[in-house]
């Protein structure tokens, strides 16, 4: 098989059923490091750190590993009004991010001089990192300029999501140039990835929101449960040909984004005080599921398939007519689906002092979902999806969207000397 | 041996001999889980997260175990008037830690009504939890007030630290009532004994403020990197006698503290922008050691020992006068040490405008260190030492300390029946 897919003439669908494999086999799990590179020499052979995820490959490596346990997600503004300048920076940052990935020093933190490597990371391991890169809309045009020659390149479907009821957004935590997500087994991987290119970036790129989310420790197989207790993701799409329909990006999209993705990321603050105090029956009713199984509540064990037809005894709904799982089901988005890549995030506390009854006064936790879904084209799957889940599903009391994002994720770098998105410059 | 050291006529001193052999064992690893209780039962033998620490003995169990590679930190304040009351919620929590160091739930998190168990750890295993609680000067007198006839039995010791120059604190982040620590292997279960403790608090006490952290997957035996890249805890007091000599409070303390600690805590901000523009030549001469070995300036190897004699060919001293071991070193100290067990934390960033050259605007992350220290008493520890180190330490130009407190630590809790900190309440 050739380094370069997009050297080849097959197109579209003959990339993608050439990809059919290679989902199976990243399916089955993390590759062990080789123990070759210079950042993993002193780990022994067992160590979870060693593993390794490919950073060339006809996807971005952030989509289809096994979720890692930590990510950093951050946001930048391009400073720099230079074509040439971008695409030099785009070339810094793929450069840098292969040698991340392989868990390899930027360069020795040692000498007289400023060093381009910060050394927290040594000596822990690739830890499986991803760097996984993201345009967003106001690369191509911002206050109706075209800044780069970019503005014809841009996909409809990558238009910045419209305002739903209840959004609340941080200070600056809306949209963005540019998106790096750092996924790591190791915290302080990740965090390292992100500073490294962010100093990378120099003055043509500047941070504008970060945010960091984390993952139980779950057996392999088991779906993880989120801080509302309930398991989460158990209806992700799997097997390759979901993938092909739902998540990438097909001939409908520019040559360019054919074979990537749209993430959509969303922080989501929870009511974690609040949620507590319901009655599990109630949580179950707002989830649609069970707790403890996870089991959809016409269902007695997770997998079952949800129902959303069925009634009781009194002919009401099994699954109420607001609860999520019915909301966030595939119908629900006509046949649409995402492949959600979620973490908690939970950044202490907040002060508050609400206006209302019970005019409440004290801290609440700044804690719940690091939202984060690939998706084909969210006009179609999460925009109205989540139109209709912010009106009226029984979850949305509980939970408040505090920042937003959506970028075009382009396909993979297929080898050293390429860069992130650059048939977009072609 | 009694489960019992309180109820024996030895005294601290009988105790701490009987301590030495448990010293020894906790420094050789954690215990691994026997996977008889509920929380580990379907964890494979091999699994981390089956790492139990015992609960009941001598010491809290904060102090001695290996780091874990999350933690918690939670400050209360006590919202009760009533001694009762206060006692009450003591007991609920010792019982609440007990089982959650166990991994075991709470409760069943199923049925018609509320569970004061909120689920996301199940499943998870104990991951080598441990919950340490502390109590702070404002337990004992607050304005003035004795408020739960306590202030009689508050060592001099356990006072508010003094402003230091450079302190910065975010509202709220000072001091309290009552802090618990949770530090576990996985962030969800110890953010889930947290939660779960600020739930059975009631109407009884109330968060003031809390923060995570994290440590890197360091091998066992290497020293951990924080987050400026340097190795971080490398003169840590170890062996049994100087844990006895600078840790626990000895005969000097009151009864119902003796074989307890003091345990000082600061939030502590790196410019890690800054830190980074900086020569690796500098970052050394500020901390006084080599960035990739580890070593003394003086040295050649990490654990070669500190020597703050040593002058170079010009007769310099090699580590400078404003190097931060130098100020940190125990002859700063007046030989006193401290058991530090330090987290490195990230928050985000945060949106600055700095009204002094170069007159930046933009983000800076809002990382750095949670740190920890364990000490027989922060006015011959702690306090003289960083009251130095504010003024003159080549670090502090880096650094904002952006919360602050002195918790008394209890010592352990010796078997079921009892709860944290009883004999104060004698």
């Amino acid at each position: 098989m050739s380094r370069c897919p997009f050297a080849s003439r097959r197109g579209f669908f003959g990339l993608i059923s050439s990809l059919a494999p290679l989902l199976l086999v990243r399916q089955a799990g993390a590759k062990a490091g080789d123990g070759e590179s210079s950042g993993t020499a002193l780990l022994p052979p067992s160590d979870p750190l060693r593993g390794r995820e490919d950073f060339y490959g006809p996807l971005q490596g952030g989509i289809l590993p096994p979720p890692q346990r930590h990510t950093c997600f951050a946001v930048f503004d391009v400073t720099t009004h230079d074509r040439a300048a971008l695409i030099a920076l785009l070339r810094r940052w793929t450069e840098a991010a292969a040698r991340l990935c392989e868990g390899a020093p930027l360069a020795s933190p040692a000498g007289p001089g400023p060093s381009v490597e910060s050394g927290e990371a040594l000596g822990l391991g690739p830890a499986r990192l991803t760097l996984t890169f993201g345009f967003g809309p106001t690369l191509f045009e911002k206050e109706g300029r075209d800044r780069f020659g970019l503005a014809a390149q841009r996909p409809a479907s990558l238009a910045p999501l419209p305002r739903f009821p209840g959004d609340q957004f941080l200070e600056g935590h809306e949209d963005g140039d540019l998106s790096v997500q750092a996924s790591a087994d190791d915290p302080q991987v990740a965090f390292h990835a992100v500073r490294a290119l962010a100093r990378l970036g120099g003055k043509d790129a500047a941070l504008r929101w970060l945010q960091n989310g984390f993952l139980p420790a779950t057996q392999p197989g088991e779906t993880p449960r989120n801080l509302m207790g309930f398991k989460d993701g158990t209806n992700n799409p799997r097997a390759p040909e979901e993938i092909r329909a739902h998540v990438l990006v097909g001939e409908e999209g520019p040559a360019w984004l054919q074979g990537g993705s749209i993430l959509v990321v969303r922080r989501i603050r929870i009511a974690l005080e609040h949620w507590d105090q319901m009655p599990v029956a109630v949580q179950e009713q707002v989830i649609g599921r069970r707790k403890l199984s996870g089991a959809p509540l016409n269902g007695a064990a997770e997998f079952d398939p949800v129902d959303l037809a069925a009634r009781d005894a009194n002919g009401d709904p099994v699954i109420p007519e607001d609860a999520h799982i019915r909301l966030a089901a595939p119908a629900a988005a006509r046949g649409l689906r995402m492949l959600r890549r979620s973490y908690a995030y939970h950044d202490g506390a907040n002060v508050i002092a609400e206006r209302w009854p019970p005019w409440r006064q004290g801290l609440e936790y700044d804690a719940g979902l690091l939202f984060l879904a690939y998706q084909r084209d969210p006009r179609r799957a999460f925009t109205p999806l989540f139109a209709k889940m912010a009106r009226i599903d029984a979850l949305s009391q509980f939970t408040t969207h505090t920042a937003t994002g959506v970028f075009a994720i382009p396909p993979g770098i297929p080898g050293p000397g390429h860069f992130i998105g650059e048939r977009l410059f072609v």
